[in-house]
């Protein structure tokens, strides 16, 4: 039995998040289907991480496994004629029987985008957070500073999070601004439900004063989700690296 | 009787080109539509040029009259509340009263944007040429310098060109490289229907070997649209900017 690591990307605004539904349409679904029509076989990907409706991937990993002989770089060009063009997959090898996309993941690396400007810009309506006005990104630097290193994140944790430990380690949570843009960036061993979100919702209610930039230590210590801020809209989130050995 | 200039950018996509229709939709019926809501008057704007259904725009400048006395800022503002996302105005401003949007532009610039790379980009599928096989720089750069300067271009137009003069003069044309990106990037004193993405797809040709880079010259001599190449697809196309005294 072959075992197959694939990297893909997908705009995620037509999608339920990429989990396969029932009742609404998942990357999962549309990926699955291509890949059992491209296989002749059923065929169920495992995928490295579950994201919310709305919510892209510059680099998603999943992995499958199949008896089939089709060569990698075969199945790539097949897959991306037969996808719609929101979906598109990059590589796929072979990898050991015991890879698995989700239990071998080492980190994740996601950005949140934010297009920081009076005016929306048509091109990003639906990639970038459109977010007017004044950002105070001394406040933020140091509130993000707190975020870093091995926590118990509940505070920071959306209320339908089925994960039982709620400890995990930031190794770097980067604010960058690139003309109107402004992008945090941010590297963990695995995160919670929401939990880049009300990370990116807080560090706005701090730019904006309502939550102190010294404050977020003792938020996280807390452990009480009403004490973060806000869960920041889907739209600016992109799962942009999946880290393996 | 007031006269507004206004700078606004949309994503082609889902219409019909810019202007109005009757059984389709273009920019300027929902602008216009929008406009006459705000200033409770039915309004009719100019707007500086037609583009093709799915071309885009960065700028484009359209001019109204009008007896209402909006300040500027508040009609951007109100505006941008009630167009759709992939519509955007960013400034308007008094002119005098021999402005017209059309006759009063002196020049534009064009970017046809290529993605130049294996794999699509699910970012981009609507919003750049995919466009998958090696370029040759070298020769479209040596034919595209024969696009510059006063030519009869009736062999880059059209067919359904209604303007009785075919010379233009083209001041630029520039070939970018910027990562997986290229971008054509021509300023004339005005186009031809047709007229940049002919331009374009004729460099394609040239770099597929299937048109000489020398042979240009002769092309746009010759006054025959059968001797340039194909036109390239309207998804690629912006309306970078518009160019007044």
């Amino acid at each position: 039995m072959r075992n197959i690591k694939v990297i893909m990307s997908y705009r995620g605004t037509a999608y339920h998040g990429f989990q396969r539904q029932i009742n609404a349409v998942g990357i999962q679904n549309v990926t699955e289907d291509t890949l059992s029509r491209i296989l002749a076989d059923k065929t169920v990907i495992t995928g490295c991480s579950r994201t919310d409706t709305g919510v892209h991937a510059n680099e998603f990993c999943f992995s499958f496994k199949t008896e089939n002989r089709i060569p990698c770089d075969k199945l790539v060009r097949g897959m991306n004629a037969l996808l719609p063009e929101d979906i598109a997959l990059h590589h796929a090898e072979d990898v050991s029987d015991d890879f698995h996309a989700r239990y071998s993941c080492r980190g994740k690396e996601y950005i949140y985008l934010i297009l920081n400007r009076e005016t929306r810009d048509p091109f990003f309506s639906d990639t970038a957070f459109h977010y007017p006005y004044k950002m105070d990104f001394e406040k933020m630097m140091r509130a993000a500073e707190q975020y870093v290193g091995t926590h118990d994140f509940t505070s920071f944790c959306g209320s339908d999070n089925q994960k039982e430990n709620s400890v995990r380690t930031i190794e770097y949570f980067n604010i960058i601004k690139d003309e109107s843009f402004v992008k945090f960036v941010v590297k963990g061993d695995g995160f919670l439900y929401n939990m880049v979100r009300i990370m990116a919702g807080t560090l706005l209610c701090v730019s904006e004063g309502k939550i102190s930039a010294g404050d977020i230590e003792g938020i996280i210590l807390a452990k009480d989700r009403c004490l973060a801020g806000r869960t920041a809209k889907a739209h600016g989130l992109y799962l942009n690296r999946v880290f393996y050995d």
